[in-house]
């Protein structure tokens, strides 16, 4: 049901789908100039176009289901690993502690007390269950600091007492990093949220670790920046939790790691020393680069308090593309003529397998962005500084991927409202994903050309435990794959309806071996946390893992922060 | 006297000296089209030519002049620096000593041992003394491992003997670093050359740590993909040495620090412990990222062995403009329309005064790119993917910076030769400041605007002290600023003919002070070494250098890796 008609049907039309197509690169007159050329080149591209009846509203609809979901949650995550016994190292805490936290933070607001009452235990919940459902501690305090001072009269007092901390940011992790598992305070940094300083030439901004993400990135486009990192959960994570977990997201494939942008830290250590690394400079060689130590360090041994970071100017010409193609085979190919006709204009190369979208479909609704169904999907985007050169090398590339027959079918978005909703299919995926009732998220680095293939061993090994199928009684719904291909990173999902013991049989440790097989990462960008912190050994060494150990036991010899996790 | 004339001269030319010029964009049929509409558009920009009768010959024997030069060197490190004394705690070299390194290495040539032997006295000098003439050890054993095993059998010699080491790659530095005080074993990287491995899909190389930075640089071409960072002494140095030393180099702007490129690294600690750290994945969230202690680390806390590294793929299209500009402000507006009009292709932007190239010519005595002088130049370079778009923006560049007289003159390279010899007198300054005898160097980050005031100020300063002038009494030849623009790091070089007391009075701690008070970087990428080693503090806290000894205790106990230097 193509609401508009081409004009520039394409004479060599490989398949019955696609035929009648328009070539839809973005809306300058020049572009359609170009457009109109390239229709009648031969080899002639299969053309594409946009659904121009498309809904957006039910996209942004997606969210509340996971919202909704995440109601049903959550058994405790002390009863769910019965093996993590509370530490007795750590005192209890009382009345006397609570009350030196309220004289520090001085606004009864900074501070919700369960210890002497019982009236905040619905408040608590919010900071002791996480977003993926799977953990739930017994925090009874929770401390919101208002500066970095107040960080470190906290931590050094906690320190001294032998009170353990979770830092939390926006509690947007994939792995049980950011809550208890027992009595932990939760420090969260929600209200150190302001920008301090930005340097228009340069670029360099500097900024409160609690500041929201997405509201930083909004401020920077006035400005005609970009932050260097975007994710789905934009609109709830802080950028300091994004240092601490050295977040990769969207367009790492672009920008690079935080390892590279972040500039400088501010940072407390746990005996309240206050780590003053928030160089503004892009080159500073005076000494050991120590704050890299905190760039995903998950608040093991220190919180992070602000960050200094070099942000790229914000490219005015965006375009997005979105491919149904046949085999993953062919997703490989469609990124490296992506890389090679895109070069320095590609800023994201997403993958999504038909289950992924079929997912998305079927929870919010949406008409989906290609008529047909297809195996795989692959998202393309361009950001570049000149509209009419992405276009041309956009069209260069979907004539060759067209051309060559690696695309089966696909569109380009037409204005900024069309990025978005393509964006939202991608996006939306880990959103809707536990939908069922849970999901077993596996976020893995391997090379290339085995990326999937973890999907499709996994899925065989579910099945042929029939663990999976479409009633009640499968736990398994399905096991999808997507992710950023351009990183080599895909995330693996098992889908479920219910968490279930013999599913993690199944899975466990057999994917971790599966990954070590090939020299991947067990973890690419979601961490450790508490859900990959007995697997580390299957992608680092014992000599790796003892020399982690040494930094920890050297940054807080008294293990009081986030502990339980990590390493 | 221009070779060529145009057939484009501009209408509205606002200098004499510009008039006729011809606008020399790449010399595709398309550019010349183009260039001809650009040429007859209202405001008509003053357009540019290439001086072809321009010679190549010359440029290249700029080397020979800076290698002479060495010749003159080199009071002993120990003598120059009375205040440091030798460290009782490392032993003096045995004949027992050399036995079990000469049994570890196996091959004589592996070794050069003036312990035993003193007919090897010329052979050491080459890694007694370094490249700026000012630091020369007195170092009677270079080793030079084959292995990983090897360096770690080596070093955990050393450290149950304690014997004090230098690492040493290229031996290129401009700090100290990479040479001997006293009597420490110099480990040479140099036969630790090969390249790994290296994945044509993700750009991922591996190589080893002694592998020099040109010849890798070049294998790399041929497969499409270029080493993120380039610099002058790239036909020396190793790529071991550049991440030690975290070099920034010419094309940081473009492609990032190492901090970010570099994706897993490994290198062995004073104990002998292999750090198995290299991970060939892009994304790689499992623990503590402890090879970045390593980069910059100067050798302080082991020997890297390897090196994994992610390479972007080789722009077809680069491209090179050089001006001439009449003060550093239009310098930094040249800048700022080079980040708006470039954007995404833009790989450097490297400014430098009249006086630099004044020296590269005096030098050398190569005819100048530009017919007049001026007291600024600036070289700015493109790499993309589309030589016709890279054409265009450059022109639009071009175009507005001639058309607001943000630039005085210029020339536009027209092919790899002529890419290569306009680089050269960016290049040949650092190789030409040292010919009359000597030079202080300085390497500065401080915000844009300030940039240049560094260099004012400081010839004033020599100027009122009567130290500068034309003929021998006079210690100082002139001072000069050149760099990276792009990256607010300036290169602070005093010209002198002999070094003297006087001028180092004058110039510190002053030179200090005044980076200090801009919040600046007293070492912008060349690291602390030796010459800078007591002046971390104008650009850290003492909470940053107490926690950067701690780091330096835990990991070499015993002192032995680069003593006397760093922190």
């Amino acid at each position: 049901m193509m609401a508009s008609r081409s004009r520039f049907a394409s004479p060599v039309l490989k398949t019955a789908r696609s035929a009648g197509r328009v070539s839809g690169i973005r809306t300058s007159t020049k572009a359609a100039q170009r457009t109109a050329l390239v229709g009648s080149c031969s080899p002639a591209p299969v053309l594409l176009s946009w659904p121009r009846s498309y809904s957006l509203r039910s996209v942004s609809a997606v969210r509340p289901f996971s919202v909704s979901a995440s109601r049903t949650a959550s058994r405790f995550t002390s009863d769910a690993y019965p093996d993590i016994k509370r530490d007795d190292r750590f005192a209890q805490l009382t009345e006397e502690h609570v009350a030196y936290f309220r004289d520090v933070l001085g606004k009864d607001h900074a501070l919700i007390d369960g210890v002497t009452s019982n009236a905040v235990e619905d408040d608590l919940e919010a900071f002791n269950a996480d977003w993926t459902r799977k953990y739930r501690g017994h925090c009874k305090l929770v401390l919101k600091p208002g500066t970095t001072l107040e960080v470190s009269q906290i931590l050094k007092y906690c320190n001294d007492n032998h009170l353990a901390v979770v830092p939390q940011g926006g509690n947007t992790g994939l792995v049980g990093g950011s809550v208890p598992v027992f009595d932990e305070i939760v420090m969260n940094m929600a209200r150190m949220n302001q920008i301090r300083s930005f340097d228009d030439v340069s670029g360099i901004l500097v900024a409160d670790s609690g500041a929201i993400l997405e509201v930083v990135d909004n401020w920077l486009a006035e400005k005609g920046y970009i932050f260097p990192l975007d994710l789905g959960a934009k609109g709830t994570c802080q950028i300091g939790g994004n240092v601490s977990t050295n977040a990769g997201g969207l367009r790492l494939l672009r920008y690079g790691s935080l390892h590279g942008s972040v500039l400088g830290l501010e940072a407390v250590l746990p005996d309240g020393t206050i780590v003053d690394d928030l160089s503004k400079l892009r080159k500073n060689n005076t000494g050991y680069d120590l704050k890299q130590l905190f760039i995903g360090a998950e608040g093991t041994i220190g919180v992070v308090t602000g960050v200094s970071i070099i942000c790229p100017q914000r490219s005015p010409a965006v375009n997005v593309a979105f491919f149904g193609l046949d085999s993953y085979e062919k997703a490989q190919l469609a990124f490296k003529e992506a890389k090679g006709r895109l070069g320095e204009i590609l800023s994201a190369f997403e993958m999504m397998d038909g289950i992924s979208i079929d997912f998305v479909h079927k929870v919010t609704g949406n008409r989906k962005p290609l008529e047909a169904d297809h195996p795989f999907y692959c998202l393309v985007e361009t950001s570049g500084s000149n509209a009419d050169h992405d276009g041309e090398k956009l069209e260069a590339f979907l004539e060759d991927v067209m051309g060559q027959e690696i695309v089966s079918d696909g569109v380009v978005a037409q204005d900024d409202t069309q990025i978005q909703t393509l964006w939202k299919w991608r996006e939306g995926v880990p959103e809707v994903v536990g939908h069922w009732g849970g999901v077993y998220k596996y976020d893995v680095s391997i090379p290339l050309a085995d990326l999937y293939t973890i999907v499709e061993d996994t899925k065989a090994k579910v099945q042929e435990a029939g663990l999976m199928g479409d009633t009640d009684e499968y736990p398994v719904v399905d096991v999808i794959g997507y992710g950023h291909m351009g990183d080599a990173n895909v995330h693996l999902n098992v889908a479920v309806r219910r968490y279930d013991k013999r599913v993690e049989e199944v899975l466990e440790p057999w994917v971790y071996e599966w990954i070590e097989k090939r020299e991947g990462s067990i973890s690419a960008e979601h961490g450790l946390g508490l859900a990959k912190k007995k697997y580390i050994g299957y992608s680092r060494s014992p000599t790796m893992v003892g020399l982690m150990k040494h930094i920890k036991d050297h940054y807080d010899p008294n293990g009081i922060m986030n502990p339980y996790k990590y390493i």
